[in-house]
């Protein structure tokens, strides 16, 4: 089952391109599709002349959202990097506090953290999911804090940690019960990153419903998309109603008058931005379906190929196959270019795992756990080509 | 010329329906117009999948912004809040400075500060411009400030005073001279929130473009609309590079890799709300005419009627007239409130001027001068009906 490099190489190209099948132009990483009533519902709002933040879209969208993932509650929001910010200052992050994230995330989720002048703290991943190892977190807990005044404290740096956020990486659910169990044991809040996992189930209950709050991303290369927009999901109403008001600039309903009664933001979803959402969401369980189709074309194209494997959803989740991912065996940067190189020049849009926060300049002071498993994973990772539109309706 | 309460609510009241003319339903206060290329751009995006971030409208509508206003560089970004955040960071507020703003100005403005960590200084505006007022506030700084190794010091707080950032209210320039003056005199920073005045020119050149840098808004309630967003203005070509930089999160060019440079924003403009822009601005011309046209007859309505004025144009400036403002001679705001509730009663939606910053709780201890001019006409305002589309083309 070993391979050379360059057998590896060129049977990774040839495999990707059967999957694919012929295709004139680049075939992108991942691209929407609009084959439902996306005009329709856009050019009302223009008709109307609603394509701004009062418009009914909003609401609908923000219904669908609930209907779909069973939060209670979905408030629309600008992008999902803003939900996520607004999400830890809901629940209680502070200026100095610490909040556990993964190293190999997007950087969205380090930069939120740092938007409430609070600061990451890196943590390991999962070679099965990509996402936090709760298991390595508990023992790290373990060494590093303490609980004084009900209170986690990280007893190096002083500072308080307040929150864990998992991620959960191109669709793959994190171990969510490990994670909850490591939580509750230190009094961290939850805030779930599914900025990926619209449409990625846990046990059968939609991901991003199991923290106290979690945020989904609507951007142009996600499963669905509103153009730019985010959401913020929550089970309570008292968040749901706080994380509205504070989206919509804190203003106290009024026939005439402007009150602000706190610093609030301007982070709500357009209506025409909702509408497109609206249109996407009707057609969200045929994306799933044909991207699971999709990943599954991937996985036995690869099946007992030696020096590669296709990553496949953890034991008890439904994954969305946001971005369909091959893990090399070795970590050998040189080799992943190679392929990369190779992968692009085919036109096969094909990209690396994002480069782990603590190689980036203004996170590489971060407090942060052993990252083995990251270094190890982030030179081995390619996403290839992933959107629904490549398979049949 | 005296007018008895009654008499003024009952005169203002029928002078604007005079100048409305028979309308079925709500005459809203600011209603965009989509009678341009909207619907062909907007669907071209949905039609080619490009509704995100990486489309071509977003250039061409920088593009366009930068012809218009003359601005060497425009960068779009996803509401005009964004913008100002952006760009008070980027001409180097930081944490526990105090910028200059008006009392009297829209939510926004005081919060973008906040956002920085900084801290808004309020200052009172002229009755003429409803903006800020450079004698006082020359005075004013002469009294409380003081320069210290090139910086401006607060003598009463310790803290630096970085910048001042004028807002064209309601789409009258301020006087800009007077403010670049004492800008220049204690070495400040001017960052113009034109939000509310794209189209709007003091001495021939357009508002927005004197400051280091300067914001827009496209918010659906203003001349142009993009459902919602913003741009910065520059002529400074490496601050607008950086704006780009950072509120396109700091992304290093790279064929596949995914490396960040610096702490940034996910406050890119999505290419669908940038092609509504695109057609939008193409109409701006013609809205800028008909909003004077409407303006006009405001004026001449009440003209010679006692007890309020029709604000105008300040001398050598060109109005957009973005919301067209009665001033009531007295500040009474059980009479002002009568007459909005009659104006609204009426199907005319109309609203009084924002509460001044001192009267919100997050601002009411921030430092501040005399702001008698502000509290003063915060009870006389009320701007009516305005959109273009009120006029024939």
């Amino acid at each position: 089952m070993s391979s050379q490099p360059e057998n590896l190489q060129a049977r990774i190209v040839e495999g990707v391109k059967r999957v694919l099948g012929e295709r004139a132009g680049m075939v992108l990483l991942h691209g929407p599709e609009f084959a439902g009533h996306e005009w329709a519902y856009v050019k009302e709002c223009i008709d109307t002349a609603w394509v701004s933040s009062a418009g009914a879209y909003v609401g609908r969208f923000e219904q669908s959202l609930a209907d779909y993932t069973g939060a209670k509650y979905a408030v629309a929001t600008v992008n999902g990097t803003a939900a996520l910010f607004v999400a830890l200052q809901l629940v209680g992050v502070q200026p100095g506090d610490e909040v556990l994230i993964p190293a190999l995330t997007f950087i969205a989720t380090a930069n939120a953290v740092t938007y409430c002048h609070a600061r990451p703290h890196l943590c390991d991943v999962e070679e099965t999911t990509l996402g936090l190892d709760a298991g390595k977190l508990g023992a790290y807990l373990r060494e590093i804090a303490k609980i004084e005044g009900g209170q986690c404290i990280n007893k190096r740096t002083g500072a308080r940690i307040r929150a864990i956020v998992p991620m959960h990486t191109f669709g793959h659910a994190v171990d969510l019960e490990g994670l909850l169990a490591v939580a509750q044991e230190w009094g961290l809040v939850v805030v779930e990153d599914a900025a990926e996992s619209l449409g990625s189930f846990y046990h059968g209950q939609h991901t991003g419903t199991f923290g106290r709050l979690g945020i989904l991303s609507f951007n142009g290369n996600k499963i669905v998309t509103t153009g730019g927009g985010g959401a913020i999901l929550t089970n309570d109403a008292d968040l749901a109603r706080h994380a509205k008001h504070i989206t919509t600039t804190a203003k106290v309903p009024h026939a005439w008058e402007f009150y602000h009664d706190e610093t609030g933001y301007n982070y709500r979803m357009p209506n025409i931005n909702a509408a497109l959402g609206v249109a996407q969401l009707e057609q969200l369980p045929g994306f799933v379906e044909r991207k699971r189709r999709l990943a599954r074309r991937y996985l036995d194209e690869f099946a007992g190929v030696g020096g590669v494997r296709v990553m496949t959803e953890p034991a008890g989740c439904a994954s969305n196959y946001w971005l369909n991912t091959l893990v090399l065996d070795k970590s050998d940067k040189g080799l992943r270019d190679q392929i990369l190189g190779a992968l692009n020049e085919a036109k096969i849009q094909s990209r690396p795992i994002w480069q782990p926060m603590h190689k980036l300049p203004m996170y590489d002071k971060c407090p942060r756990m052993d990252l083995s498993t990251t270094d190890n994973l982030s030179g081995r990772i390619i996403n290839v080509p992933s959107s629904a539109g490549l398979m049949a309706r």
